[in-house]
């Protein structure tokens, strides 16, 4: 079965870069974006690095150098390529890239195919690893190529030349207003189950929650349209005050790849202008943005334990009593997809990341993955938001209620959301 | 009472800020850091606004433009002079700020002399806000123009010339190791009394702990020798990424103030270079530096709420029992001079803030002050860390163990050290 | 008569800089410019160095780290403090930097009093040169300061308080139009006489010059707000490219300290407002502005020998005759202020240094100095483009018709001014 | 005959283009340099605006968004895609640039083939400018590709992966040390013959020239060496002030694309690294390096019109008298590759732009092109130096004696290199 899932995994990586040139998959229109073709190298990478080269017999490297171009961060491995020069890496080229793709595949497979129980027992947790930080990067390759297809289209004058891509997409479910209740006390937080989980999901750990609401579903395009329309980035009393200085510098207006055109608001994406698309959750706004909503509607963003509380809450999807303790507060671990919020569907159209307000750090008793992963999740614990949920872009399958996504508050080029919350009882 | 903390408060500011120069008292040398001249008014600005102009009959203001000058940060109060010119402040001289706060002292204790009790109820809790705001101030004084005098003194090259200030300090006390044990369990933190606090220390909330230790003395001078000889800041593992990423682009490779004479550390400060301190609190290093610290010794920064509990902990203090529950868990909102930690003294020279390993955030239930205080401390709470404790520069009676201070983790110049914790149990 | 020199010119830098406050004479608000206080040291550094380290028996510096501080750029001698950080220089205070001017003074008296004709013969040259200099800090003392305390008046919100400084003002002249033509020929560039110029204003030497007109009046007021209201500020055709980027990076849309006031143009000065000057010369504009409005003109900006012949034409002063040779034109250094332009008076209180469009660069057989002011001119010799003249707070008998002085093309806070020219013939 | 040029001239740059892929086309390693792609298309956006636009019945844009993509910098024909981001333009693909080129070119020949003298007329000067400017734009390609391509080699770490790209090479030619002596005198500087120019090189006009003498050969890289080897990046009483800047902040300390390598230097090219050339011109320098070689030769960069003069003399090419005025001043516009220094041959593999020590301003009575053409040059002329001669980059028969490139100070990426000059007399 894990040989279903890395073919699966391997294949749709290259799905999702298929319908770009090879002059798009170069392009890094930001630090913080890589060019597909590398993701698409790095993921390789990974697999030659913490699989073959730790377990095949008769292994050689593809190209000795490929460890120094793309190894992302891991000091551990030694020196990296600079980070902001990757799109100036013309070489590979991406034909060369596919082939090392294609082998790395192969002989992960032959691999598997031969290996032995005793084997196959210390490679397996690396593998899992592997086939889920594929994954991660199959949703940077969506953040990554739309940022640098469509980052000049807010602004004035003409966009880039050249036809849309053709995504699926399908319309979005009608929202409704509504609070969740949610009577607090202990709860758990953090991965329990027997499945694959970050080290950052780890320990699962008791939390006293306050009484609190949530909202059965995050702020949409409409509710968004009429805070910009009410002066919202204009209040500074509604603003943190690095988010105030930020939104000032960079002259931020409207979420990311909105644009006005005749006085309407456009949302661009890879598909095209979207539709109207009022009900959707709002897309591509940063912490900043959205703790500055909150505060407009005199709310404010879940905290991390609270948002996973929610989404675990079965009884509550399907049935919510105001008030009651979820029965199901210690069967976490369960898909994302299945259980979650109202409007939270297997590839939503306009599913979204939602942003808390508590900063990605160590849950007690954390412990860094030993070994050679060691630098994963870790060292990243400083200046960051967790994010929770899915967005339309993230491998099904991929997250869970324990998911803890992080970026920096200033990000907007992932798909990002936020759903209210306030203090009850 | 409340007269003669007034008064007391308001000499202390002068008295700290008398041994510059009107030369001195302009500078500002970097971004964070605002003129001594500037604080001195800033106080006066603080008392005008929030207590003369709010409850002052025949009101008027000394200077209509100081309100724009000498505004912090109130966006609700109007625009402010830009924080980065502080230091082109010429005008108004020192002289002039001096008038200034000689008015508003006089006429704060005009209006504290002749008001009834029905106004004194409306306008104290501003004044006490008044007087914990001028303290902070007074450490900020210290902070800053220890920045503006002293932080060419690492580089090559010859000091900036002038004589040395003499400050009062006495000799630091020995250190000795020593974990302290703690069961974990249901603590309360934040602000429970009946005195002061800021609106950040609130509400008071239980929050459960697992079991930890922490040290009983912070990490030490000599401590910090050790870690530098032992290359730590040239082992990326030990550090967080953005911390690693910092500390290469500003080539750090000792604390602020630190310089190699002669094949030992001297650490200069406004007194001259110290005597041998090895037994002293290391001072001005970032939370960076203090992480990578404390991975180096395989522990981690206590926690906010740990630190508190620690620090409340009589029977801990004077009578220590590894793993028991202090039974004054419960009894919060004393001065963190009066227990504390056993090193921990009035205004011990070596003195610092603690580091936590806690983002600075909303407690649950947080409500920013109603009126013109909202803007005091809510609009901080992001990208910033939580520290603990007291300084060697904070005003007497000032802290306590709720007591919420915060800064960037890249922030050297206040008095900023760390205490190592560990998981137990 | 050197010896009244030399206390004429030390008294009057003094006597320009007190009307300033010690805390004024330490503001730096940009790199370009530096503190007063710096002014009045460093040009006692500068005899202290080349006078009395050279020829004074018993010679001892009044303080060895001054040479560190108060070197302007001179490698030879050593290393300078940094001159962006001049500003943040408290120490030593204004009032030992006076100590510091007295001693040196006194010292040089001394020395000149007692030396023979054999010492003075050695030692004249750098005294003079060490006048001149110090004619030049004159110069920079006040556009600095003005920089320091005007530089916010043009931006929103209200200007830095203080009272204005009264500064001896006179009334423009009236301007008339009228091109002057010069048949071109062979003219002498560069200093001839018997007098001081400075190295970079030899060689001497024939140059072929086209026949020319040039304006006997420089632009004023009017004609620049003409150009405004023209839309000069918004046509990139107008400009050079680095000056257009310069224009659209820095909003350039009017010279340096002006102010758009209900709807009229108020030019701000440090003795205030400017009452109606519209007759009067612009200042304040960057070489950038000064050739797009001569492109406007459809003119062009003289080059530097033509303004040379043009300042140096009696005949042409008195009693202009078209296309006629001036037959002084063998004559030069002469002071610029007994003849040049129509309208150059001595201490005109609208004059101003005047663009032209040659690069400042080294005259066929420049030698730069011997000894240790080969420093002061050459090596400057790129980026940068000539200004002739003089303006309004230049030295008397500073300046002549040979005078190069030199700044980067966006330089606006001097007294810069420009005059058309235009080829004939 | 402007048929044959035509159909030589487009396909010689689409050779220069083909060894790479479209990936290494479309990289832009910094923001004075553009991709290859960009180059390939604003050539043919040049011919398809000033040619076809303009002459052409029945004419249709290829793609209206190109004259927003490929406009360089003509703001006289409207807003341009911005510079630095070329390297982002994935869109339009190679491809698509390649038959943009493909249908270009058949239509100016079409439009050539069937237009009658009268047509051809008014064309032919637009379609030898567009001839001229598509050769510029041919070295550029070079330029620019080895930038992208080489620009990390002399970086720490593995280059960029990939197999060198084999050009033509010869070896160079041994050079011999010498003066030539040139009398001065009266010569004519700038073009007069009755073939191509650009307007910068007009108008052609008399100037003086001192005596002097001016090196036979280039500097070579042993004697760069040499330079390097005695500290010449060390001392700063060698440097232009901007010059020392520059190095300092860059931490320069070596030509552009040196390597040390165990003990030697390598000069990596895009064929690999160099054999031994150490007879060869140092190439890669900048004017702030040429400027501070030549301080330590005592010598100095010759002028413009010094290098004019020399490279004209036919006499002291063959059969050099020294101090003899070359007898054919006056028969200028040949081609540099005909005559010319005593080391330019046709294509010489080490032939490189020689840097003067003139600024690039205009000549006297210069004119910019009517038209659409009006933006060629002459706004350029500020901050820039001139380069006189040609490289083994430049089209054969593209330059001459009066040709003037022209770049900032510190450009490094051009193959520049310098030869001495030093007044005589």
């Amino acid at each position: 079965m894990l040989i279903e899932a890395f073919c699966s995994v391997r294949g749709q990586t290259e799905k999702i870069a298929s319908p770009f040139s090879p002059e798009d998959q170069q392009l890094q229109s930001m630090t913080d974006a890589s060019p597909v073709k590398w993701h698409l190298a790095h993921g390789s990478w990974f697999f030659e690095t913490f699989i073959l080269a730790e377990f095949a017999s008769r292994f050689e490297w593809f190209d000795e150098h490929f460890c120094y171009l793309f190894n992302s961060y891991y000091n551990a491995l030694g020196q990296q390529f600079p980070r902001a020069q990757r799109g100036l890496m013309s070489r590979p080229g991406l034909e060369r890239v596919m082939q090392y793709r294609k082998q790395v595949t192969a002989h992960v497979l032959d691999l598997l195919r031969d290996c032995d129980d005793g084997l196959f027992g210390k490679l397996a947790a690396s593998l899992v690893l592997g086939l889920n930080h594929e994954q991660q990067h199959q949703e940077l390759i969506m953040t990554d190529i739309s940022h640098a297809l469509l980052y000049r289209d807010g602004e004035q004058g003409p966009p880039v030349s050249g036809q849309s891509i053709r995504l699926n997409s399908s319309e979005g479910k009608s929202a409704a207003d509504g609070w969740l209740d949610f009577a607090g006390g202990e709860a758990i937080t953090g991965y329990q189950g027997q499945g694959f989980c970050f080290d950052n999901e780890l320990a699962a750990h008791p939390e006293l929650l306050q009484p609190f609401q949530i909202a059965s579903h995050p702020v949409s395009n409409a509710d968004w349209i009429e805070f910009m329309d009410a002066g919202g980035y204009d209040d500074p009393l509604l603003w943190l005050s690095d988010g105030w200085a930020w939104k000032t510098k960079n002259s931020i207006r409207c979420p990311l790849y909105w644009r006005r055109v005749d006085g309407n608001w456009r949302h661009n994406t890879l598909a095209g202008p979207e539709a109207e698309t009022s009900d959707r959750a709002v897309s591509h706004v940063s912490y900043y943005e959205a703790d500055a909503f909150a505060s407009w509607k005199k709310a404010r963003l879940p905290r991390e334990g609270e948002w996973e509380l929610a989404a675990r809450s079965h009884a509550w999807e399907t049935n919510h009593e105001p008030g009651r303790k979820p029965d199901n507060i210690r069967r976490p671990g369960q898909s994302i997809h299945e259980l979650a919020f109202h409007d939270l569907a297997l590839h939503d159209p306009g599913q979204c990341w939602e942003w808390t307000q508590s900063a990605y750090c160590a849950y007690p008793r954390f412990q860094v993955s030993p070994g050679m992963a060691a630098e994963y999740n870790g060292k990243f614990m400083v200046n960051q938001m967790v994010l929770k949920g899915a967005s339309r872009a993230t491998a099904s399958f991929h997250s869970r209620a324990s998911y803890r996504n992080f970026f920096y508050p200033d990000a907007r080029w992932q798909f990002t959301s936020l759903r209210l919350a306030r203090d009850a009882g």
